[in-house]
């Protein structure tokens, strides 16, 4: 997909976007977005898009890193818990409780009784967020191996995203199609009436952005409030300049060298 | 500032950004970086740019919302704390606890005296985390008056960007010199040998940016730390492509309409 | 119930709290425990009884104060979340969730429909809690209003008890059978298969609290673990005198005045 | 020290000890006890008697477990912080920060480095608290070591009690005066003018405690708060029984067999 066709296509969105956060900040309304889906699918770029219009005191990015040895033996979702989102917030989770049915099931962080039994617990888990009025949405991003193939080769290559590769990442190439196999499983038991699961093909990336950018917006409703009115006087004076006593900025970054 | 230059010497910057990244991970250092300065002067886009390089696993964006009631009756620096990086982790703060020695004394949120015992106190606080062996950063990012003025027309102008217009930014805009005399009694207070001030010229955000990143580099030790060799065989079958049993990818945004 | 009855049967039952603490120790398991009934109904001196034969590193009390402003536009569990038991703990709640349906339901604080909700949503949550493994025990402490009477009246009389009646006692006098109708609809939503509730006769305040204590232990599994072995040789020097330096203790309170 | 001598003055400080509670209700008032000494010394013991007498709401006590992982690499307080008293609270610490400096140091689980960063640091975190206007307390329990090897000895007999003994406290006994020589250092680093140590004599832990509570409201300041007069007008009809419908109490206790 273009670049020019994409900016076009999204700055229609993120006014939405723009909109939508201001009527969850007036109402009170509280909303939860799971990303999920295999490496590379492109969680982390469909995120910074959301978030990028939106004030971080509203918005909350949640990338939790693996578990304590003491949350380890907790409730499950209890170290998820304290990230939902209070009245007006909208949160982010790249990744999320989902970690257990896809990457532990799959290369064995988990055990199947685990597995089976988040599987059971994660519905009745999402009801009552749901039920206490949370809006809650699951995203599945699906590429093919293929197009999987080429940004590994491009993270191989690109020292600026050679991090984003992990030896999990290498284990995980050979297990495609039991990540699928894992994915269905989770489908099948989590794909409820108050929790739908929505896959979105994110093939070509950009557009993929779009699609979920677009449903989620969608599927909210569209109350618009009114932006507030600012009177905005002119100065009465001439604008001043900073004038620092005690500290000076350092020197600009030097631009030829 | 021109695009092409900036975005030809970020990405210099942003080599030096992942091998700082790889270096704190595999050393366990903690960073701290606290980003100040006055509305538009252009904290979150520098955040962005940093935080676009690093795992969000380990790269916190901290952007408070105001405190409850409760914790309002609490240690004044008690709901910042649980922020705090973790070995390994790089937080970066979209405001802080400098906000008693901003906007709440310009606007008259914190009282004269609890201005004096916060100026008191933060340069005990910070040596305490700096003794501890965080790495603290403190940036004041600087624009004239002129410039500001240029953004928030854009603010007011642009629907995307209007939500980052608030009715204190009106009144904030007749109190120029107040922050600027905020901001001194703030710096001679706080700018000590354990936790000095960096002013950065943001007059031109671009560049602004890139000297901000360039210097926190520079102060961090240049300590290289190889990448992991990744063996990475060729598969042993064709790409597979996804296949859905229970769901199907729902429908692309239609471009073209 | 005479004073040296009761302390001769608690003893026979501090025995196996013991035990039990040891093997939830060794076996990782959690133990969460709540305790509701009407104000006086004796459940901040069962919790103490509790308390006092377990190491208060593995056993916490949970008695939560108000909510704050924004706790209380959260999923309306999130702030007892954090207070669940980890591997090895036993965690007593002197009230808990279920304030929803009893004091704020019959004060008016909730509304109608919020306790509705509330009723729906905590099997629900309990369902959790205990298919993650977690041992929930649900007990209400009853108490006749005569009994309620005469313990209201040695608080209102006792200066070392005045303050546990607050102006909320006063009204909660004319609703005694508001709160038993209310308590009614809690039973008949919640007592489930999976987190039943158990009554317990606390006219007699000593009775009712060997009934809990013994029939708490009697729903844990009996399994022994032996104490460790410890060996303990003679010290090979005379016992030494604390030797002050710097300071010195301070006077003794002064038994004869 | 006799039983009715010792009740009879404790109960003489209750008075005031809830009456002091009234007082930081009232006002605000944030209260923090540290208690610190060798094992046996007293501290639990000591820390409900002042518990007993005040709102479990208002009144906080804090044991916590070893850290996790996670912990064990933030800063040092981190974990500490989030239990400092808000508006209107008092919080017992059972043993606190002051870890470091005694078992840690004593049993090597703290390097001397790690020791003397701490003592250098402790000092500076405490002035924040008391600058904050938090009050801060800290109380060292002393007993002699034929005190603590009595006390020890009804550990090993009493079954009720062993649970209290651990392998660090065989150990800890061949280290008396080790641990005398890390309490010096401790003094020296710490006893300052805004966070002085007091210590009382537990060699008669009865004594000990009524010093020590009796000394905790001394230096607290006695603003009387008048009870709020209550108005308790006669129940309008016949004191009701409890009545159920789904649920009836379980069979009691049987007292004799």
């Amino acid at each position: 997909m273009k670049k020019k066709l994409y900016e076009d296509r999204l700055e229609a969105l993120e006014h939405e976007l723009v909109a939508m956060a201001r009527w969850a900040k007036a109402t009170g309304e509280r909303i939860c977005v799971l990303l999920e889906g295999r490496d590379t699918a492109g969680k982390g770029g469909t995120i910074k898009a959301i978030a990028d219009r939106v004030n971080p005191r509203q918005c909350r990015i949640v990338a939790l890193p693996k578990p304590s040895d003491v949350e380890r033996t907790q409730w499950y979702f209890q170290r998820y818990v304290p990230h939902l989102p209070a009245a007006g917030e909208i949160v982010l989770f790249d990744r999320s409780w989902y970690n257990r049915a896809g990457v532990e099931k799959v290369m064995g962080f988990a055990s199947d009784t685990e597995v089976d039994k988040f599987l059971r617990e994660v519905p009745v888990f999402e009801r009552l967020l749901v039920d206490d009025g949370i809006r809650l949405f699951k995203y599945w991003l699906s590429a093919d191996q293929a197009h999987q193939e080429e940004r590994f080769a491009e993270r191989l290559e690109d020292p600026l995203k050679r991090w984003k590769l992990s030896p999990i990442d290498i284990k995980a190439r050979t297990k495609f199609a039991d990540y699928s196999a894992a994915r269905e499983a989770m489908f099948a038991a989590t794909h409820t009436d108050h929790a739908p699961w929505t896959v979105v093909d994110y093939n070509d990336q950009k557009h993929g952005r779009l699609t979920l950018i677009h449903d989620l917006l969608d599927r909210l409703p569209d109350t618009h409030i009114p932006d507030q009115p600012l009177d905005w006087p002119a100065l009465d004076h001439a604008p001043l300049d900073e004038a620092f006593d005690l500290l000076r900025p350092i020197a600009p970054y030097p631009l030829d060298d």
